[in-house]
């Protein structure tokens, strides 16, 4: 079976994962609403994070910060000043491109070697390659470009009454900046001394000029960003739990060793402040794609907040009697990527003995949009049934169902990656059992209505 | 003990449920950061709200629909069109008023009796009270205003390179219009029919000129809102019966009667589509506010959505054989609003026996933003602590505290809220077992560890 993004993005519609976004109005450029199953599978993903990372374990908590902030912080952050594409027009045919795009898609097509990664060249050296290779605009072939403009990529609005500068506002671009101007706040709230973490989940905004693969590059996304506060020096060590930590949490809800990689940022890739960069990967159907980056940020963060507002921002490490600013391991990660990535893995099209070939989404049970299928044998058993209903969805996400053939039920729950069916039969009314079928091995064993809360929390667990 | 808003603000911060937004740059206009307690009390609520409404119902499946939608569904909606507050500058002092807000604050400040809400009224009608009146601007206390002009409350921002009129889209104001637009994939992928609903928790926006009171109305706010989708004529019934529902929510989480009323909107206050609309308003310690709006918005939207889009919004019901545009009955409740309302209503501070005073949030267990906190009587027992830690922590949100006196430490949870504490002590190292202390009645309880999971899972049912 071939996976390709066409496939994936066509069951996720069919299924209930995903959808165009405003669909009905022929869409919104690369906007996606999630759907009855997918909403469920990302609260479930989110939750899986918020479990792991927040609620387990000793040294974090959490945040809920503002979209809209002041100003200031895109100062301090360097998102006014640096978080920009370059971008120039084809004055033949007015098609507008990213210039980096616009190299790299070029050296690639005619096997030319880069010196590093385009990424880190300058606007220069940028002009210099397209000029020397003479690169045709892809749109009309012809080679008469405009100057690089940096475009910057957050989303302006105006909050208040008239649009000028002093009313302008920006979408946050990243939650993590939310933490750090809270940094002393959850400090002194929560009584954390150092090590500790503060985690956020949210939405966040970037106004790209390419985005693309379903939804894994889309201008609303939302994040979940760990920012982890240690002591200076002690900052490696924490580097690599977290690097370890992150691997573990994808591999522990069913992300398999070779559809994932971890490549560490060399010398000259790096940020100028950041001690490590780790990248977590993972082979999408159209190539390896990053999923979550984990950086040593060291103190850069924390000290532009400091400069730029005044404020103290260090801490008073009481057991060594001094201040310092603590340094920061971030590990950052999509949501919808992740949830793509769970996607990508999970679909599976299965040949049968007999030769029938039967569609399933292998989740790991912690993240199945829907835990149990709740199947009546019979219309006449609806009531039996419903009372099983009542009492597992009290505790996760069931369906009911009780249309077609208990075959055609149990491909239809295969088919949106529910772990287990329950079936509710004749002999139930007396023996006060059902029939537990399980997705993967499709076995089956008749358990107690009583027994069921427990027989399916010990599957549950994560 | 009086409950004033400011003592709320003052706890709210203090204890780490909510800070000011972008605190260290001065803030931004009324935006608002939940932190370590708040975001655990917010998720709570919002997962209490999907466990009743989307989880356990029958009826419902959820999405998650993205914040960007295409503009067209603006136009439908009206909110293009006709959502908008009436502004006024004064021209000697050049400050900025809602033109109803004068009329009101004026009546009352004055004893005047208004004809019905201003609400309601034109913008003629607004002028003429304003001219007869001869009401004074508020800042200088002249009478010298410029004619009123509509200002859109919709967050304008640009998507692409351009800022110009092609590339404009807005932040959603309300997040029902992503259900609607979707109705039809819902409908499709979850096969539903009639009657079901579909429900959303998500982020809006409006550019409010005058938010305020805290959490209760700010520009970027958290909506969780069900529309559910019913035949023509059955419609009352439904209206009847989500009113009840919403009700029994709030009760079932801890609002008191007395604090919790239902207000119908009198015929000439109802939108002209809408056959019903019930305010559930809470009294805040500024006054009575809306929380919840129950509303019959009869086949108004997906009619708007059908002419706009072009597309065939209805439903073919095979028991009857006909098709139709479905009623709707929308409850819309503030994610925020309700948390405020949790908080006001757990405050308490109360005097024991010997005159001290504890404060208190008496917060329905399931909301609780800490289920449990674990103590260990002296730091030799930390071990064993934490083990009982690790254990619960599993299940739900724990706090760990190992500094000060056990009385301190069963204050300091009283202040935020921990329904239970377990105090692990030096006979739990024999037998297994620990102090389980409540909250509200301060009794105190011998527990096995082993048990500890049974005996809490009870109390934490809702």
């Amino acid at each position: 079976m071939e996976k390709t993004m066409d496939k994936i993005v066509q069951v996720a519609k069919a299924r209930g994962f995903v959808y165009p976004g405003s669909e009905i109005y022929g869409g919104l450029a690369n906007t996606w609403d999630y759907g009855n199953l997918g909403v469920e599978l990302k609260n479930n993903v989110k939750r899986a994070w918020w479990q792991k990372f927040i609620q387990e374990n000793p040294y974090n908590v959490g945040v809920d910060c503002a979209i809209l902030m002041n100003p200031q912080t895109w100062v301090a952050s360097g998102h006014l000043g640096g978080f920009s594409d370059p971008l120039m027009d084809c004055k033949e045919c007015h098609e507008r491109f990213r210039a980096d795009k616009l190299i790299e898609d070029f050296a690639g097509a005619n096997g030319i070697e880069l010196d590093g990664s385009v990424d880190g060249w300058s606007n220069e050296k940028m002009v210099n390659f397209i000029e020397e290779h003479n690169v045709p605009c892809p749109s009309c072939g012809k080679h008469n470009f405009t100057d690089i403009r940096q475009f910057n990529l957050m989303f302006k609005t105006f909050q208040g009454v008239t649009e000028d500068a002093k009313n302008t506002v920006y979408l946050r671009p990243e939650t993590a900046q939310g933490i750090f101007v809270n940094f002393k706040n959850v400090q002194r709230t929560s009584r954390k001394k150092i090590p500790f973490g503060i985690g956020q989940i949210g939405k966040s905004f970037r106004n790209e000029i390419t985005p693309g693969n379903f939804t894994f590059r889309t201008r609303e996304f939302e994040q979940m960003e760990l920012e982890f506060f240690c002591e200076p020096g002690t900052d490696m060590e924490w580097f690599q739990y977290w690097r370890a930590f992150c691997r573990d949490w994808l591999l522990s809800l069913g992300i398999k060793e070779d559809e994932m990689r971890l490549r560490d940022h060399s010398a000259e890739e790096l940020c100028f402040y950041s001690k490590g960069t780790t990248d977590i990967e993972f082979l999408f159907p159209f190539g390896w794609g990053e999923l979550w980056g984990i950086a040593d940020r060291t103190d850069y963060d924390l000290t532009q907040h400091q400069n730029v507002s005044g404020q103290d921002l260090t801490y008073f490490d009481d057991a060594k009697g001094e201040k310092y600013i603590p340094y920061v391991i971030e590990p950052s990660l999509g949501a919808d990527r992740v949830v793509l990535a769970f996607l990508c893995s999970a679909y599976d099209e299965e040949e049968l003995e007999g030769g029938d070939v039967r569609t399933v989404f292998h989740f790991h049970p912690a993240i199945a949009p829907i835990k149990v299928g709740v199947l009546p044998l019979s219309k006449k058993l609806n009531e039996g049934a419903e009372k099983v209903f009542a009492q597992l969805s009290k505790k996760y996400n069931c369906e009911f169902d009780d249309r077609g053939t208990i075959g055609k039920r149990y491909r239809r729950q295969d088919e949106i990656g529910t772990p287990f069916c329950v079936t509710y039969d004749f002999d139930s009314e007396e023996d006060g059992a059902v029939t537990v079928r399980d997705r993967d091995t499709m076995k089956q064993e008749r358990i107690k209505i009583a027994d069921l809360d427990a027989y399916f929390a010990e599957k549950f667990t994560f």
